[in-house]
């Protein structure tokens, strides 16, 4: 068994997370922190989980995560650059689903995140976490940053076209609406029911952290800088993300066989036939990403739709995947349970 | 393994059966049929199943529900009353979701569901399953009749008053809140979002179908008649109902032992701590009854609050829980995933 | 014009207020004070109101509330106690639309609201502004206390059987669920929309501030103390409240006609016809209260369906109502805008 | 007094409509029609209008609308196009709220709407109902074809820049979602709240009808054709549309000057601050449109967020403001209610 600790459990990463490591056949929970909830049981904060987990929060300072096989970091950001030095350090493997691995580029980080970063050095020894892009180096990753929810949409339903160099690569734009879960477990007057739902908005247009994240990754994609136009949305859903990308034809090609073909074989990406439109509750609770490309009117512009859950495969499903991948299991291992429709 | 066919699939009961039985280890779908949609795929109408679930919905005529196992009905009213017979017949369990064996009453039924019963020579041999009241008796069923949502929910939270015979018989109040997947996936106007959403009302008050059920059932209990005003109201919820219970005090009671003593060693029934709230969401998509029991300003009347997921432990789980207990299997197999919250 | 003052005016109870009072045709809104949020633009919270309502939020040290005709403090509860005598010193006006001086009995509000009571002299000259049973003490009054949201739709739902003392009143009973407005525009996570959506639960069963509120003004009434019990639910509406109430039939009567009798001519009740269910999105946005009346199967137990928007006729538009009279105007003026549906 | 006409009046446009012409001043609603509801009182299909709406919807043959003023169409397509001739025969002006007279190619409109036109002699004369843009026709008209929900935010929101020369013109892109009345008040599957909420899709990407009328008035204001790639989405709101809007910069201006001079002095269009955010429920039940133009990180695509609610700005309430030019009325006539918020 997997001995595996988590910092940071009580926002909606983090109780995806224990639902999904509780659920797994190989991983033993171990520890779970919380400073703030020290001493409250998990079960009390977070009542689905009654009767199936039984841990309290404990506190960081007194946590034996050193002893863990892995730990994972469902903390904002800015938590896991102090503390992921020390468990590398004593052969921890560590998994952080915040942003603080992410970018590689450190000026551009604490550019976009308004922090110093604590453990540069541990940048270029970050593996980025897509397991369908990145799959090899994940598996012999020591630290592994998990993917933003936005970037994981808009990277996956781009891929096939970057990679293949048949979309005009300065103009790309991704027009994302996500659910209010997305805004974490934070009381916050923008995230109120009364104020989020009946009603949808625009937010960050002027910039918003993930638009370095997805840049750097079809960047490294395409072998050189892509132009992108990210307008991220907020939703009256609890969860998922739909992602609507826009690109222009540069090379004719058969877009339908370039994502078939790019994604045969992959477990947690479902290509839909030709003319479907994916809807967010189609992977709801699910550890899936289901893409459709359309060409309107057979014009210049291709029209992607990727959805995902961003609890999910935009965080803690993913996080799964990737420990995984990391430690040999099947990688499928507590992420088969079908999606909750309706 | 266990081969399973379902009659009905297309509705929200059929594909939330269908999500729970192709997640069960000891069963095999063999067929699932639909007069409306025979030869459609079931993953092209419902995309959560895509890569999961390979069968197409066959014509009820040609699909050879005889060989099955056990057959269940996800069909409207009257449907199973004229084909279960000769599945009976042919040595086929049966287990209905629907509302056709659950009155033995046969003129009762009659009134009620407005058509005459087409085998009430079946209907005493049929046994109501509600497993936590009736586990012996099911356990060497060959006809099960799955229990309406609401009254699930309502016998749960008063069985354990009623058995005792703690509280007046003749004055009982159930007040009941459902998700709007309780009407069925039926094109109805009233069921519509822009009629549901941000809305709330009551219905049926002057006489609703799950009425007639759970008086049956709390009088067998009670071993005489019980008086019961049902309220069923509905709620923009997709899935759950919450039941708040009302009953005076006829004889003094640990009321909170009572109902955990009740519950002792039941995986699906979950007697909260004294003063405790149970949210619908804590039992989604989870084969679960939380339960609470409240002595308002120690008063005169109890307040028992009782949550379910109507289509697992009101519908779909609480099916596969009673095939489990039928076929000798684990009570948790494929019932055993951890509600989704948020 | 009169001149009117809004205290507190960042809440939902005050944009409410500011919508109604800017579209009321003989009001001049003088000013709206908030410590937090002195010198922004009231449209800039608030863009709903933007190019319709001119004003900054002022600080309250500096807003010369006391030139105003009638000041409305939609505050926290505690607020208006310490600010109102000085007002009504000074000849103005005051509507409270938080508790302050809902309760008579001194003790008892201290006991509930948990604070000591800043002007209790005061307590005894408010008027309890439900118009629909107290108009012509509103008339006259300088100081008015207005009712809770619960209050409203319980009393309204309640008082022509009581009144007419044909039901026991040693056991009512009212089942309530509000929209998430109703807990206010707090930064709390229990209001959160990944919290609060696709949930439905009870809350404060074992007392609620309502519910000293709701027995004092029934027990007036009635003209002797009555028994309740009161069990808020929280459901997934952003406006609504609907009370299901339920009574003891203790004299036979044509409880229809009674209803229908007791709000002849009242412009903001709205007495259904028999077999009716009243929904919370038919009041949606306006001044009124819909009443049905049932008795399920002829038997003992009557049941009230009662609903009104709990920012309008349970916070706002009631105040607004108490204004018109308390000022001699059309008791509709700014109240008659339809509702809106869908 | 203006004797207005209502043909079908049982759907979300047809209510709204009733709603505004109900609370209007200058109007009298002389009759209501609908061939399945004849004889149905008004109110009784939507309570939210009782006491305020008396009229029995009356059966179309016997209905005087040639007695009328005004006749609204708020009819599925196809039906305006048959009766409209002899009404405007008769003298009286006709606004239909469909789509029969929005495209002038008879052909065009003829292969969107998949029916032969009955009425293309009309064609030419009516006015397309678009007030900013044509309010001038709209004064003088007898027949104005009023613009559907999408065609209204999105040609505000691009107005400016196609009318200016700003951008590419070969290159739009409309990514708009809309809310679930939007589908109207027809009994489908796919409008249910189970199927609705909580969930997020795209539609239509292949074709959508609104599209050729984007295009025809784009091109328009722009004297040249347009390319316009069109992308509806579903999201879980009851009213509201968002367009996000993607142009590329052509020639170099201050565009938040442009679009502030092109809506100055307009009732129904607010361009907001730079930087802004509209919400969908910052226009809830308002006849509004308000509008933010971007420019992220200085590049070279423009972002227009443009929303409006699609039952009032979006059909309704502009069909009321056409009446309003036609009669000439002042045109904020029963428009200018406050949104609703929260």
């Amino acid at each position: 068994m997997i001995k595996a600790g988590v910092v940071g459990g009580t926002g909606y990463t983090g109780v995806e997370l224990l639902r999904l490591l509780a659920q797994h056949p190989q991983v033993e929970l171990a520890a779970i922190t919380s400073r703030a909830e020290a001493g409250t049981r998990v079960a009390d904060m977070f009542p689905s989980l009654r009767r199936r987990v039984d841990l309290c929060f404990s506190d960081p300072a007194s946590a034996r995560l050193d002893e863990c096989d892995v730990v994972f970091f469902a903390t904002p950001n800015g938590i896991a650059m102090q503390q992921a030095p020390a468990l590398l350090d004593a052969g921890v493997r560590v998994i952080d689903l915040a942003a603080d691995y992410r970018i590689t580029d450190i000026a551009e980080w604490e550019k976009w995140y308004g922090m110093r970063h604590a453990s540069p050095e541990c940048v270029e020894r970050a593996v980025y976490g897509l397991p369908e892009i990145n799959r090899a180096a994940i598996a012999g990753a020591r630290l592994v940053a998990n993917p933003g929810c936005y970037p994981t949409a808009v990277q996956l339903g781009l891929a096939p076209l970057v990679e293949a160099g048949v979309v005009e690569l300065g103009s790309l734009i991704a027009d994302a609406k996500s659910g209010v879960s997305g805004a974490g477990r934070k009381a916050e007057v923008s995230s109120l029911f009364a104020e989020a739902s009946d009603n949808f908005k625009a937010y960050g247009v002027a910039g918003h952290r993930h638009l370095p994240e997805i840049r750097q990754g079809l960047s490294r994609l395409a072998q050189k800088p892509v132009g992108l136009t990210f307008v991220p949305h907020l939703t009256p859903l609890i969860r998922g993300i739909h992602a609507t990308l826009y690109a222009r034809v540069a090379r004719e090609a058969d877009f339908q066989a370039l994502f078939e073909q790019r994604y045969a074989g992959e477990a947690f990406v479902d290509v839909l036939p030709p003319g479907s439109h994916p809807e967010t509750r189609s992977v709801r609770a699910a550890n899936l990403c289901r893409i459709a490309v359309h060409r309107p009117q057979g014009g210049d512009t291709l029209v992607v739709l990727s959805v995902i859950d961003n609890l999910v495969k935009g965080a803690a499903g993913q996080a799964v995947q990737n420990m995984n991948i990391m430690f040999g299991l099947p990688e499928t291992d507590s992420l088969w349970q079908l999606p909750v429709l309706p």
